[in-house]
């Protein structure tokens, strides 16, 4: 049996298998994995007893997510447990759980621990922090991807069925791409931040890692909604409900980057997982044209060269301003940069954004979504800690501008790379398509049928119902 | 004959008069006014002649401005004119109009020349000019409001039959209040501003004044349109179009403000206006309710008193770093603080106003409209003189919200002062509500009967098509 929510369900609902059960099985997994420095904190006994209890006075049919486990990134509030955001220092014991994490366990999700990330969410890496490089799922020699790390590798290794990562420059896509895993970088505000830790407030999003499209959307489902609490906190329309999601039939058309703007840093094998993939797609009749990813590229760098890494400033402040050697050197040196820029530089850049933003659209507006890389390479962790900077800014290369121009992104996996590494493809649309975009996931997890996570078994087509266009056809008639 | 758009083509229409005619008696009303400083830059005879040949072999039927006359604020382009901004030393000549001036001329319009304005359209009150303050149309010892002050004057006192203003803390509107207008502030983005001098670039518009909200809604339809070239221009949703303009019928419920909250300075007459404004409404089946305006008052101090002036320094440099002194004091003053703030504060900045829109569109959800004084109090040239920067900031305290929040309003005349100076309210809405709201506005303007602009005859109902709600009949169907 894996951990995907229809499995699990389903073993519930027959009755052979309890929550008690689960949480044991996962608790013996963390220890088999536990130099993968997949955990912040992983739940004591004691403090899993209430969920198990509460669960035991329950049932499968009476609560959606009965007994699914899931992870959630140190950086976001679980009641009664350190928030540490993997700095020491900095670390606070919340009285609530974020919204989103209070619903779901609403629900009936049992949170199985909070887990490692690149400090302060800063990274794709996963090695920026005290508490370990995270370790990769398939290979330990490799890095996890980051910010959300330990998110993304607790549910390739089975610790989890879902787990909650959060996304500024591309930490909910990089991990899921190393990881084998769907990674829902949702529209800006469909999930509630708050009781999340800020990145950049203004672009932040919290994310969901899972086996498969089918689970991304039904804990979605549970996940979203608007929250008056949360400024950035936004309304989700009608054609971007759970409802719409579905397997994406007939005819579509993809953009895809001309050979000049792809980039994989030297990684041959990556080039070909991408060159073979692409073959995939345009065989199974997806149509494939080539657009400028140029605004794209240039709005990425803006994310790590341009104003918005004050925003970074404001969420560590005051403990960086107090105590600076309380931060790793790499995040130090990356966030303190953020005090130095001027109003005037943040308006210029905001214009800069602005003019990139209108050619970007005109590019969304001649397709039905955009599909990259979601990552140009992986690294080993040795690469990574001999060149902390240079080679995180090469795994922002397809990820960084996506938050900046307020688009929707969902990675799925689509191959192997030669030496048997995940390799996976990231489709981009407009806010709000949330569910299209997951919709035509769901059609290239049934093309290429890929095992799921690391050892969590075989994908098996889920969803039926044929989705088309369906935003288009619900009207309201008003006379 | 007065100049507004119906009765200025019925004559064109009945042959009784011509363009040239009416370019000469608008030549002689600017002579009899030199003194009220509208003008920056009148058109000469030989600047005006290529319009009036173009226009003499056409006809009126084929063009739906047909010799309409126009005024132009000296911060939009003039192919040919020089472009002050009311700064001698900052003048350039453009070689193309303004996207916006482009497709009026192209209708036929026919532009009078350039107006007067608060320098680098910083400023409420119209007196902040080296071109002279400009004096209102009711009163010369009183201020036109600004900064786009001649514009405004320029449609009261019958040299224009319309005329573009720009609107960034409220120039749209205040000078239409004080001048017995209609002033259009539309959704940002939906009159490119292209070929427009930027104040503060994220926030400006290109606004209409008009004697009428007919005549304002058939201009912004050839105004309107998106733009590839300007970042900030946005396509016009269908329910926006100038279709849905007409005559509000039915019921329409207003927010409006506690008494707490309400401001007149300590000028009684706008404070009596304002009652019997609001009373004539509600009796006309209007429901008034109360709503909180404190989330808006505190976004328009953020106006001036937030990272927004850091705008007005990079649209005015390098002039203001090289030469200070070519500015006026007072103007220098204050967007040279904006050279001050760090990205820190840019940020810190948005996202108090992010929470404070949070709040506003609660408020706006609640009502059709929200409905203000357009302004708290008129000044006299005098008083402004001697003590600029207090009294603008009053000016303001209606406005200043607005294009933070982006928001579309339109300033419409309810009424004169018990002196004979007029007074007016302004209809706020979402973002591309603007037909919904000139088409409240109208309703408006049938239930005062106030004569137009100052000594521009009567006022007569024009729009007979009802208008309620039409936004949600138009159903498109797709199978």
């Amino acid at each position: 049996m894996n951990l995907s929510l229809t499995e699990l369900r389903a073993a519930y609902t027959a009755g052979t298998v309890t929550p008690r059960d689960v949480m044991a099985m996962i608790g013996e997994r963390c220890e088999q994995y536990r130099d993968h420095n997949i955990w912040i904190h992983q739940l004591t006994a004691t403090e899993l007893e209430p969920y198990l209890k509460r669960l035991e006075a329950s049932s499968p049919s009476a609560l959606p997510l009965y007994g699914i486990p899931f992870a959630i990134k140190d950086n976001i509030d679980l009641a009664g447990v350190p928030t540490t955001a993997a700095c020491e220092e900095f670390t606070y014991t919340p009285e609530r759980s974020a919204f989103v994490v209070k619903h779901l366990i609403e629900a009936g999700a049992i949170p199985v621990g909070k887990t490692n990330l690149d400090q302060f969410a800063t990274g794709l890496v996963g090695t920026r922090s005290p508490w370990g490089a995270c370790k990769n799922s398939y290979d330990p020699s490799m890095i996890s991807g980051g910010s959300s790390a330990g998110s993304a590798v607790s549910v390739a290794l089975g610790m989890a069925t879902f787990s909650l990562g959060t996304d500024t420059a591309g930490s909910g896509r990089v991990p899921a791409c190393f990881n084998n895993l769907v990674g829902v970088k949702p529209s800006i505000g469909l999930l509630s931040a708050s009781g999340m830790l800020p990145a950049c407030r203004s672009l932040d999003c919290i994310t969901i890692f899972a086996l498969q499209c089918d689970d991304a959307n039904a804990i979605l489902a549970i996940a979203e909604g608007e929250d008056a609490t949360d400024a950035y906190s936004r309304n989700n329309p009608f054609a971007n409900h759970a409802r719409h999601y579905g397997l994406w039939q007939g005819s579509v058309r993809m953009g895809v980057l001309p050979a000049e703007q792809l980039a994989f840093f030297g990684h041959e094998e990556y080039a070909q997982s991408y060159q073979a993939s692409l073959a995939a797609i345009a065989a199974s009749g997806v149509e494939l044209v080539e657009v400028d990813f140029s605004p794209f590229i240039e709005a990425a760098r803006l994310l790590y060269e341009g104003p918005w890494v004050a925003e970074r400033y404001i969420a560590t402040s005051p403990l960086i301003q107090k105590r600076p050697e309380a931060l790793l050197d790499v995040t130090r040196t990356i966030i303190s940069a953020g005090d130095k820029g001027s109003a005037v530089d943040a308006f210029r850049a905001q214009y800069r954004l602005k003019t990139l933003r209108k050619a970007a659209t005109a590019v969304l507006e001649s397709v039905d979504c955009l599909l990259t890389p979601t990552a140009g390479r992986p690294y080993r962790i040795d690469e990574v800690n001999a060149d902390p900077i240079t080679l995180n800014s090469n795994l922002g290369y397809y990820t960084n501008y996506m938050n900046l121009f307020d688009l929707a992104g969902v990675a799925v996996p689509t191959g192997f790379t030669a030496s048997g590494f995940p390799f996976g493809l990231t489709l981009v649309g407009e806010a709000f398509t949330d569910r299209r975009l997951l919709s035509v996931a769901n059609r290239l997890q049934q093309l290429f049928q890929l095992p799921l996570g690391k050892g969590q078994g075989d994908y098996q087509p889920l969803a039926s119902v044929p989705v088309k266009d369906q935003q288009t056809i619900s009207v309201a008639v008003c006379g």
